[in-house]
């Protein structure tokens, strides 16, 4: 029984593309970057044409582009220099970040002067904007706004230029988690004014252990991690050639189909929920599904029944790749603070489905089939 | 001309069964580990049986290894853990740590009631025992001590156990930078009382972007990175599932392999030694050359004259790869940190020349004309 992989916001498959724009610095490529000789030029000419890559897609200067090790190593920076540099006292979040957002705002507000505070959400699991203009307004303290742009396991949307609108008018920094969405959507950095943006290569087909921070040239911020002067002096350690490569060859190949490939994707979310409402009349959906929403997800929920209880399990054994919630929460007991934070019905079973440009109507109608009979 | 790759403390090439090991998680098995179903337990396994894999060699708990992007975020880790969750005020460290270390303890220890200081070093480059004991006995703030094991730039080995032994004694807290000695050395950790241990993959054959960090059991530290509950909630991101599949199978070859490697690179290094005397009877060696140094590195210091001055430029030229310093302050523009702290003579040109398996005595022999040439 061929596997159905419909997880594709915990993580994607690594392109042949991809892979094989790496492979030539996991073989005769491998000197060091930061080497003198023209051997680590060679390597070094990679590391910056890949920034170029990335500053080109995203609408930047390549200096604003700094290689980490992905998504959560780039959230770690942009909050610990918002608080260290640049002098931020409060951060507003919301309850719907993931873990690399919420975790890391915790501890860094846990007892040395800095506090948080969550925004509040509307019904349908977006962020209240006037709740947050009032938090701004009230706030005397400087203030990092950190909010993701798609949710990872609802798909909504961030208003992102109004929530940039409102940190400019108060002061605040504004970092975004994109996550979910660099590789996935276009995003021109020209038309958001932001202070710092996360991404990671491993969520559109690049590799794992990749990701960047982009930081808004106007800040002056020190290292996350310190040690040689790599990353122009912002981020140490010897370059991890092939993810970044990786992550840029991704991307290129990402923006370059991304509309065909969008359209493709956004028809099978469409197709699987008019099939799942057509055959499974109990389904809802989570978040803002058919509104703004990412196209690569769809949060649904199912009855709580004796056997729905063990949905995943039984997916599984039918060789059906899918997640309750994050990939990254879901060795803990309890169960997904994003659909918890939405205050939805607690007796409901939820399932993310992501989806990507390797699935098929085929998949969706199988894994219709699977549930059906499960539920 | 072929090119002569000389600068092994730098980076070294991936092992071809290195790369195979790694590939099967570019291709099909690109399952997150931390998701619940069984797709993503193979990866889940995958990660765990590398971390049995290398605590295996280094005789330790698999719970005490951690994995990480490399040696320097473990660098990183570790001193900021012993200051924020150990208590460690204080920390005492040398002028020839790598920057990952010196960087770190400057950054942690500028006033934030942590200060740092140096210990002393013999004319051989070698830690002053006598000095460290009589810091620590001196100090009534507790202590972090981290000392590298092998100096990137001249190889001398530190006496780890002697240190271990005067930490100890006075109850500070022992960190070593072994990412020069993980791999091209026997560390067997139940043979040395030491809190953190940092190793970096690519500098034995394995992947860039992998590290680890060896945490020993009797400490309650914090993360470095926050997020999801990845590493048993110590190192959040999604894993680098292929870089630590690498870094498992590289130090496996390595020490499945280490008597015969270890011999044969020594004998390389102890040919080089006598056949540069030999023939440019003006060269010194830097550091404790022929005593306690790792026999894959050789430091040595040339007369400066209008042509030795460009000697790195001409050898480069010549197709032959080898470095001033570290690779990771080749950047800069003021010269190694490491000769200088000697006391070295400034008019003298040091290279570094560092070895692997790969490679020969005809790439000496060459390298040893084309020096002739040059001075």
């Amino acid at each position: 029984m061929e596997k159905i992989y419909l997880d594709n916001a915990a993580t994607t498959c690594l392109d042949k593309e991809v892979l094989d724009a790496m492979l030539p610095y996991m073989t005769s490529g491998f000197g060091n970057p930061s080497s003198v000789y023209s051997y680590g030029r060679e390597t070094r000419l990679a590391v910056e044409t890949a920034r170029k890559t990335v500053a080109k897609h995203l609408n930047v200067k390549p200096g604003e582009i700094f290689f980490t090790s992905g998504g959560t190593e780039s959230n770690n920076t942009a909050i610990n220099a918002a608080i260290r540099d640049l002098g931020c006292t409060h951060i507003i979040t919301s309850g719907i970040e993931h873990h690399a957002v919420l975790h890391t705002v915790e501890h860094y507000s846990n007892g040395n002067g800095v506090t948080f505070s969550l925004v509040k959400l509307l019904h349908d699991g977006h962020v209240d904007l006037k709740d947050l203009e009032e938090q701004l307004a009230a706030q005397d303290r400087k203030c990092l706004v950190t909010l993701m742009h798609a949710n990872n396991e609802i798909g909504n949307l961030l208003a992102i230029n109004a929530v940039s609108a409102l940190c400019r008018k108060y002061g605040a920094v504004f970092h975004s988690d994109c996550v979910q969405t660099v590789g996935h959507y276009p995003i021109d950095l020209q038309r958001i004014d932001i202070d710092f943006i996360s991404a990671s290569g491993h969520k559109f087909h690049g590799p794992k252990g990749s990701g960047i921070l982009y930081v808004n040239s106007s800040l002056e911020i020190k290292p996350f991690i310190f040690g040689g002067g790599q990353e122009r002096n912002m981020r140490a350690g010897t370059e991890n050639v092939y993810g970044i490569v990786g992550f840029a060859k991704a991307l290129d190949l990402a923006m370059a189909n991304y509309e065909n490939e969008a359209a493709y994707i956004r028809g099978l979310k469409q197709y699987m929920a008019e099939q799942l409402q057509s055959r499974i009349p109990s389904v809802t959906f989570n978040g803002d599904a058919f509104g703004s929403c990412l196209y690569t997800v769809l949060s649904a929920s199912f009855p709580q029944t004796e056997r729905s209880e063990m949905l995943l399990f039984n997916l599984d054994i039918h060789n059906i790749c899918v997640s309750g919630g994050s990939a990254c929460s879901s060795g803990a007991s309890q169960g997904s603070h994003v659909i918890s934070a939405l205050n939805s019905d607690p007796d409901r079973v939820p399932i993310r489905f992501s989806f990507s440009k390797y699935n098929t109507k085929e998949e969706i109608d199988r894994t219709i089939d699977t549930l059906k009979a499960l539920i």
